[in-house]
């Protein structure tokens, strides 16, 4: 018997098993606040009703004590919230006075204590919502006839860029700790069709802003027989699968959040929007934002889009010098673009998808490979994707903690995770 | 349109894109084995019928070459099997001679080429079993109202056994790579009440044998308000719901595995077994095992009691000494026990899960802390779960692998992950 199922017992006998959020008294009734891990209760004690032994009890639970109630379930006048009636109370467990009060507290001191910061309402609501998304995008992929493909953490090589890895000593070798299981979900997709790929991967990054963990999860996912149009339908329909169902089965988490759902819910109806990188930065300039045309988007030119337009915007075909090696490229007018979008998040959720359409030419990605500096020998086992029946392919990631921050709108993205990891932050 | 879906369009026209897995020719009439990920399709091509353009393609096909074929869809004349009679190929990629032939190949080559490997039958197979398993498990747990609470990889204290850690540098302070994630669910369920997490893990295990991996998965569930008999229930609901999913979605996989499913069928009709420890080791020591009473279980004695009993079987109530700091003991005839079980899978499953009700006293499990000599200030965050509102708390650890191993019959768990990773292997 669980909280969260007390609707469905009105008028009946229930006993709950939880904790102690609040309490608080005007003369001889009590109210206590009850959180069980499935929601919140009101519990009503009234001195008279319950009994001295009861009563007694009450007066000595403190915040965050364990306790068994039981009493008959209401429904609240006004609210469509339900209350208990209680009949009888029992101690588990009296806790010492709780360092998290009502008081305001610096962030430092909650992630120091991040293991009792997580019995607040607010993380509470934040890692349901990462839950239900977690579960949209296995379901949506299951039914799209996708195979979870889990890539190694431990790579011998590196995807992209070197210098934001962990390394580490593997026995007698080094490997690094991934970064995206990317190239190894494309060896996936020539046995399976369509792959992903759902982890933690890792980024030494030096920045502190409050964008940035060092230990990330990220969603990847392949498709053989998939060009870049194909790719940001699927994109598209997977944020919206998410969106419906955050909506739908989240109200209480995005209520406590005080979350303004109104631009998410036109996302459902609404076709994403989509504009060239060229059309992107042409109408930051209109707009007055400085704007390098060459370069990738910046922060500025991201929030901006996406708080004018109020639509995820799939920017696409950025110049492919600021894109990854492993990206389709085509000519056009002198400069080689990537056939590749990101998708920015409105509401300053800026890009929460990177994708494209990969290369699908051996010798043409060889070149890359050569190019850039990579070993060829290490990129053998990923070439032969290229060498061995190539065919057009295309894929994107999609970052978990990113999606929470714009979905539920809190300010730092370590309220995404149940313990962050950061430049600054490697406990508890 | 794939060769999944085949079944719907019995006499239609269709197209299907892929690669071709094998080919042979008999005069005028060539046989070609065709995979794209969703399964496998014999296409008939008639010299006659398709012409003779279509022909030279055909006879330019070699092996793992992409390629789209359109036919009309027939059925097998014997066998459940869909098959594509051929009126136009077209050729998009022509592979180089392929390092993998229907010759055997020793497991070292195979896993040099893993990339190669996994477009061949066996991995298909069990990794689209991978998949199911995942799946089950996940749905199993959001039905049972469970959050997935993902802990942290990086880790700044080890769980249990420092010998087997793998450490990094992190930025200016040392990490390791997390071994389990169960200490930070059981701070989970304090604002949860029950969470699971679901990801890889690490063991630097100087061991060779075909057991062991240094990079696995394992869910980890834990349960505030469960005692150790509610554990095992769960455990036995999950185990069943696993394989009657299985048995159920995977027949291709099974059949492809030519796995024996009799036992298997059984264990989702019937309870699990229980016995204890002390009666486990007298079990295996009247059936004339060597048997060391106050240790741990053989891996012969564990193999021993499944091949007997032919179910899971719960062994119970092992000796503390060998067990974890953080479980429940108890003390009867001068010995004392841990509240835990081991569940033995029959069929040389051996050991799949790990459970136990967990400590829930502060004084008992920091005295604990203490004797094994642990660095206590490491353990502050933890033993807040004892000191705010304790509560009668229980979880169980499965390993992925292991338990598709059990399923699909493997030898040796590296077939069982994408890219495994062992004191040998870091490579591709």
């Amino acid at each position: 018997m669980t909280i969260a199922e007390l609707k469905n017992y009105l008028g009946k006998e229930v006993t709950i098993q939880g904790w102690m959020y609040n309490k608080r008294s005007s003369g001889k009734i009590a109210f206590l606040q009850i959180r069980d891990g499935s929601g919140f209760l009101q519990a009503i004690v009234e001195q008279e009703k319950a009994g001295e032994i009861n009563w007694e009890k009450v007066e000595k639970l403190t915040i965050e004590s364990s306790v068994i109630i039981k009493g008959t379930v209401t429904k609240h006048p006004k609210k469509e919230e339900y209350e208990i009636q209680v009949s009888e109370v029992e101690i588990l467990n009296i806790a010492p006075e709780y360092p998290i009060s009502k008081k305001e507290h610096g962030p430092e001191f909650l992630f120091d204590n991040r293991d009792l910061y997580l019995r607040s309402k607010t993380p509470w609501a934040v890692l349901r919502i990462r839950n239900q998304v977690f579960l949209s995008i296995t379901n949506f992929f299951a039914e799209q006839g996708f195979i979870r493909f889990d890539t190694p953490i431990l790579q011998p090589t590196s995807c992209e860029d070197t210098t934001q890895l962990f390394d580490l000593k593997y026995y007698d070798t080094m490997m690094y700790l991934s970064q995206s299981g990317q190239l190894y979900s494309e060896a996936g997709i020539m046995g399976f069709g369509k792959v992903y790929d759902f982890g933690p991967v890792f980024r030494a990054e030096k920045s502190k802003t409050r964008h940035h963990l060092s230990e990330l999860w990220m969603m990847d996912a392949e498709m053989a027989f998939f060009d870049q149009k194909m790719n940001m339908d699927l994109q598209e329909r997977m944020v919206k699968r998410i969106v419906k169902d955050v909506l739908r089965k989240c109200k209480v988490e995005l209520e406590i959040l005080e979350r303004d759902t109104t631009i998410l819910q036109n996302i459902v109806e609404k076709s994403f929007l989509h504009m060239t990188h060229k059309q992107a930065k042409e109408e930051c300039k209109t707009d007055g934002l400085e704007t390098e045309f060459l370069a990738d988007m910046s922060t500025e030119e991201e929030i901006h889009l996406g708080n004018k337009h109020k639509l995820p915007i799939f920017i696409e075909d950025y110049p492919f010098e600021v894109k990854a090696f492993y990206m389709k490229k085509y000519e056009k007018d002198g400069v080689v673009y990537a056939k590749n979008s990101d998708l920015i998040a409105p509401e300053e959720g800026r890009e929460i998808i990177g994708g494209s359409q990969r290369e699908d030419s051996y010798e043409v990605i060889l070149e890359e490979i050569k190019k850039r500096g990579y070993p060829k020998d290490d990129y053998e086992w990923y070439l032969n994707t290229r060498k061995y029946g190539s065919v057009i392919h295309s894929g994107f990631g999609i970052g978990l903690e990113r999606t929470i921050r714009w979905l539920t709108r809190v300010h730092h993205i370590r309220e995404t995770i149940p313990f962050p990891r950061t430049l600054t932050r490697s406990k508890p």
